[in-house]
């Protein structure tokens, strides 16, 4: 996804409302778009004052009704894989538009899982009685306005739709428009379910009608969304991050390392790469390189190369790593490109290191700040791996995979942060909501 | 400050380093920033390695060192001053200008203060053990680089370098060039004083050699600069806002209500009113609107009036309220541009109101978030009050001054956020922190 820098930038100092001097008629994009956004904002209202009991009553009937309309949506979704298909979309991207009545029941499952977490509204997150006799809490509220932008996967539609509801927000989607027809579909059915249970139907909108023209408009609706979510490749991120004036939380780019130690338990350490290279290589907690200590190089890369190998990885290693590839391995020489690359195959980066500060220097030089992995069995190499990189996640003796907020028990998750602020790694529901600090007294004065 | 977008968005895409294609050869000010954002990142890995015990001696070594070199600095802001007296700054921004004896001892006294703070890094959020037997913890580690971008007060130079360095950041600072001098000689001091105790120099360092592009290149130095903190007018804050690609904490403005509502009590709601309004009128904390219901307006606002104008308050008021307006109190009728004002001056909007729902709607149309008040003695309008505003801090029966750090007991305060992402309301030391997850097994992968 592209979004021209020049047509983003003219207005990026207006609010979207402005109309002083000679600013331009407002386009259609950005007048629906806007009052998108408005009528979320009334509808954020109505969301952030419904009980617990209220918003799972409606994912469960917001499942009851995908299911109800599955033939409709089924039919939507055809349209849209039949015309991507005639246009030449990857066998891998078509799968993962496609839809079919095990798909919706299986998305329709999460909504029901959604309501089985604990709401994270109303939380209180610190409290006390100041000296003064004040009382102070800071409470869990929702956003408000959240917006998503995200690839043609219309289980995201739903997804987005379910945690933003149970978060108390309302919700704007821009999907890609490969998925047009479903996401239209799909928001209908949800936004109507909405309000058969006396929520406002505004509180799910999408705005897949206007276009890139609506992306755009969406990234600089500064005051009337209050966050924007990209979901997808690193391109889209990148736009995103970088054009809008919404704040934004950067998800996904995952460039995961690990570092075997010398002294490491073999066995374990094999395990561990090859559940976190193969255990599913699309994602971004899969590992993309390898450091080995050359310590135990010997001893660890021929058998550990060998099982890559048998589950189908191609090693792009350094030229101590050539000398352990055995029959059968594909292997190409490394260079700076594999080090930097996200592969998302069944690739493998691979350097034998002659210490933990050259691996450290590595994982610094390199990482897009996602999970590192160390396997040791020596507490200062567990202390120094830990302290001294800056990843959302590390992991000691511990699959990269684990990155994940199912995993971690946070239940749903929303995407994985590699940004500093609000949130890093895996968010929950929590990461949906911000907070109010709500201060009590009985006259009280600042002296 | 003005920044003309032009030049500011031709390269937001591109990484700072980036060199690519028909990119035109880095300015000097483009080169100096990126090269002061490199150092203070290697700059930001001694620092977050640094334990507590080092950082409260350098907190103390830092205050020492300025009054040691208060002559300079004095000489150095006498500079500044004249030259700004001469092109004519305004007595009330000279006096935030200058510096003395008495002023530097207390700069220096608030460093002293910050040692004596616990430290966030290393504080556990969270932590489990999970089904599987991994233990997990989410840990608070610092941001790295943080970017300051603020007005001609030299003392803000002084504790956001202290309450950088408390937290384990490194810290590049842009402030008013009409600080220039002044700013110039504090930083050498503090950034050699931090030599003196093993720390690198370079953790704090000043852009203001390099001016408006200097401050251009620092918004846009994402991947250097972890966060970004606008600390200052209105202005400048919507200029980094807008146009940096540098996540941004959005600080300050308040434009603050106070509700006295039927059967509050009317001493109380009196010394709440003069609290809010007069204590300290240009601050983002202080009142600006009093919205009165008017089944207590004859009873409250003759005496509430006549105590503001006392106080040299200018009523800026509805009909109903000018009908209550007594002998020697400023009285000019309000517009909507009133309700929409941070005055930041010895200037209240008044409003009389039919009940609490028009209250609620007022402060949703007209407020920036910051921090709504109300004076009752009903139990439903706290609920409500409380439950259907959307601003960072809501006070019952308390003045709107306590929205403060060290009034709410987070110790020092970088700002007041007045946006939802990462932090809001006061941001204590532990807002200049992020978490990493850590995750610790014995050979765990995912089944």
């Amino acid at each position: 996804m592209s979004v021209q820098s020049e047509a983003g930038v003219a207005t990026t100092r207006e609010a979207p409302e402005a109309t002083d001097g000679e600013a331009q008629a407002p386009t259609v994009a950005r007048t629906a778009v806007v009052q998108a956004a408005q009528r979320a904002k009334v509808a954020a209202r109505a969301l952030a004052g419904a009980t617990r009991g209220t918003k799972d009553e409606a994912l469960r009937v917001l499942a009851d009704a995908l299911v109800a309309a599955q033939a409709e949506i089924i039919a939507a979704n055809a349209e849209d894989v039949e015309r991507e298909q005639a246009n030449g979309m990857s066998p891998g991207l078509v799968d993962r538009l496609r839809l079919d009545v095990g798909r919706i029941e299986a998305i329709a499952g999460a909504l029901r899982d959604l309501a089985a977490l604990p709401d994270p509204v109303g939380e209180v997150v610190r409290g006390s009685t100041l000296p003064n006799g004040l009382t102070v809490r800071q409470v869990r509220v929702p956003m408000g306005v959240v917006g998503m932008i995200y690839e043609a996967r219309p289980n995201v539609t739903v997804d987005a739709a379910g945690l933003a509801l149970k978060s108390g927000n309302a919700v704007i989607l821009r999907g890609g428009s490969a998925a047009a027809r479903s996401n239209e579909v799909i928001v209908r059915v949800l936004s109507h379910a909405l309000t058969g249970v006396g929520l406002p139907g505004d509180a799910i909108q999408s705005i897949d009608a206007y276009g890139r023209e609506g992306a755009r408009e969406l990234m600089r609706a500064r005051g009337l969304v209050d966050v924007l979510v990209p979901r997808g490749g690193a391109s889209l991120i990148q736009t995103v991050v970088t054009e809008s004036t919404v704040p934004v939380i950067e998800t996904g780019v995952g460039n995961c390392h690990l570092f075997v130690d010398a002294g490491a338990d073999v066995a374990k350490a094999i395990a561990i790469l090859l559940n976190s290279k193969t255990q599913r290589v699309g994602v971004c907690n899969a590992l993309e390189t390898l450091l080995v200590h050359e310590a135990i190089a010997a001893e660890f890369l021929p058998g550990a190369l060998s099982a890559l190998g048998a589950a189908g990885v191609r090693i792009h290693g350094d030229e101590a790593t050539a000398t352990h590839i055995g029959e059968g391995v594909e292997f190409e020489p490394a260079t700076d490109e594999d080090w930097a690359t996200e592969y998302l195959s069944l690739d493998l980066a691979v350097r034998v290191v002659p210490d933990l500060d050259t691996a450290i220097e590595h994982i610094r030089t390199w990482t897009s700040g996602h999970t590192e992995a160390i396997c040791t069995a020596d507490v200062t190499s567990v202390q120094r791996f830990t302290a001294e990189l800056d990843s959302a996640a590390i992991m000691v003796n511990a699959s990269t995979r684990f990155t994940d907020g199912g995993q971690l028990g946070l239940g749903a998750e929303i995407g994985i942060s590699t940004q500093k602020l609000h949130a890093r790694g895996p968010m929950g529901l929590a990461e949906l909501t911000t907070t109010t600090w709500i201060v009590q007294g009985d006259g009280h004065v600042r002296s």
